[in-house]
């Protein structure tokens, strides 16, 4: 699949540290940049940017503020040109701590939201618009979304904001290609000049498959991690990814190379990836916290007694 | 998705068995076919049928070979609605290795072959036709299928025999939802009195993506097995596909189950699954022997030199 104007976004590092509460090591962190930016990806999601009045640098790595010094110790040398980007969640951040985007290493600000808050992520979205940034709006649990509220969402954002594109966020690993062409015509339907973007979840093995479907279906804002990691079971592997885009921009070499070397020792140490219990919870198309929490105890590998209790949640 | 001609079969034992040389214990097979039986699958396929004047049984386990004593004495005394399957291939098994329908425990046999082979696999259909079975035959390796090869096959598929269903097996885990969809439309139009099958595998983890696909575009007999399991990177989860499939006499828990007690302790000492050699080759269209291989040396995570070599064969 070639076509020009598809935007792939690594979100290793903000996706994946939703497993280890952001704390990658600074090696870690260049690593990922050096063979993102060697692979021809256009776009590195840093981590997310949140205030430290609201949340405690004591319980949470230094990826989960990304201090513009943080950033620049971490790609500080190293040639590229992919653009950087950080998400921010609404009532997480203050105006203080978005710096003009001139005096910023950060090209992009993502805002992640769910359908009920669009109100507060245009406001947010304008504020980054405002500062010189480009934005994304993210609308995330979108298996859950109401259809009537979802369409007077897109339409408020399309009239409200300028955010280059408008991603479709499957949190909980719910939805099936036929559910991605629905949401990705509703969409194109209603935001006449933003682009679509895709972000998947990979409980039911499916987020490269509606990744695809996606960029069929016309998403040209494409995200990906590298060896899927990311919270549960994980992301879109980037590696699938550039292995499918035809555009000779795209390297794969270095993506593998980085699997190697940091990824497969990495593995070893925290968990993610198509295990039952993330399945289980995309299935029943729920946030994958209870199976999370499953996996910290010694029933982790009990299946059929979770599948009970997330039936038993289901008749309530 | 609910159609009632859909017809699910778990070759667990048998694509399983190409990891292990068909060494499985008698409880582990009796211990699928409960969870199969239970579950409301249509079909399992136990394994292969080959010949011992042809295949050593020094060197494959029995589940090479399915002799009928080895079939009863796993699946004894087990309540079951499940019938059973064994897959040939042409050129290992005699005539007189397949007993009259009405004397044999098995209900059905797959005929596995290459487009080149199609005429031989004709026969040993015809042949199984004639003893009383179910047949079907499964054509490997189509994504190296040339167009006009295929097309011819498929017609004389359609004219010489009466097997219920002729499947589209991804070998090499290489195609992509659209070519999926582009071969089950040939297969209908060609094949107007047999059903369309698909049988996946997992290299780019897409074997359930690509067999939901292939059941939006009309295939009725789909393959499956239990977490996966099959040579390289799997086939499509049992799990998954039974999770998608809403008639009701499926259940989830007999697999989900069989899962914790059985699979989880295998994975352990024996290796299947998304890993990036077997994705590699899946890119490549290639099978995945090299990859194989190189999972029993030293260098089993060095993906990049391994990306390398497959790109310098590509140059031949």
């Amino acid at each position: 699949m070639f076509r020009e104007k598809i935007t792939v976004l690594d979100c290793t590092v903000r996706d994946g540290g939703l497993i280890n509460d952001h704390y990658f090591e600074d090696h870690f962190v260049r690593e990922i940049y050096k063979a993102i930016s060697a692979s021809g990806v256009d776009y590195m999601e840093i981590g997310y940017r949140a205030s430290k009045k609201i949340l405690s640098p004591d319980q949470f790595g230094k990826w989960k503020f990304c201090e513009e010094d943080d950033i620049k110790r971490a790609i500080d040398g190293v040639e590229s040109n992919t653009k950087l980007s950080v998400m921010v969640d609404i009532g997480r951040v203050h105006e203080e701590d978005i710096l003009p985007c001139k005096d910023s290493v950060v090209d992009m600000i993502r805002v992640a939201t769910y359908v009920k808050d669009v109100d507060k992520a245009i406001d947010l979205a304008n504020l980054a618009l405002g500062k010189g940034y480009e934005a994304t709006i993210n609308i995330m649990a979108i298996s859950k979304a109401l259809d009537q509220e979802l369409d007077e969402a897109l339409d408020q954002i399309e009239r409200e904001c300028k955010v280059s594109a408008v991603y479709i966020v499957d949190s909980f690993g719910a939805l099936y290609s036929e559910n991605i062409t629905y949401l990705a015509n509703k969409f194109k339907k209603i935001l006449k000049t933003k682009e679509v973007g895709i972000h998947g979840h990979n409980n039911q093995q499916l987020a490269y498959a509606n990744t695809i479907q996606g960029i069929i279906d016309g998403c040209n804002y494409v995200d990906g991690t590298i060896y899927g990691i990311g919270r549960a079971a994980g992301n879109c592997p980037m590696e699938l990814l550039i292995g499918f885009l035809k555009n000779p921009k795209f390297d794969l070499r270095p993506i593998l190379d980085v699997i190697s070397r940091e990824f497969i020792p990495m593995r070893e140490k925290i968990e993610w990836g198509y295990l039952l219990p993330y399945a289980i919870t995309g299935m029943f198309n729920e946030h994958p916290r209870t199976a999370m929490a499953l996996r910290k105890t010694e029933n982790k590998d009990k299946y059929l007694e979770f599948y009970e209790s997330m039936s038993a949640m289901e008749i309530d």
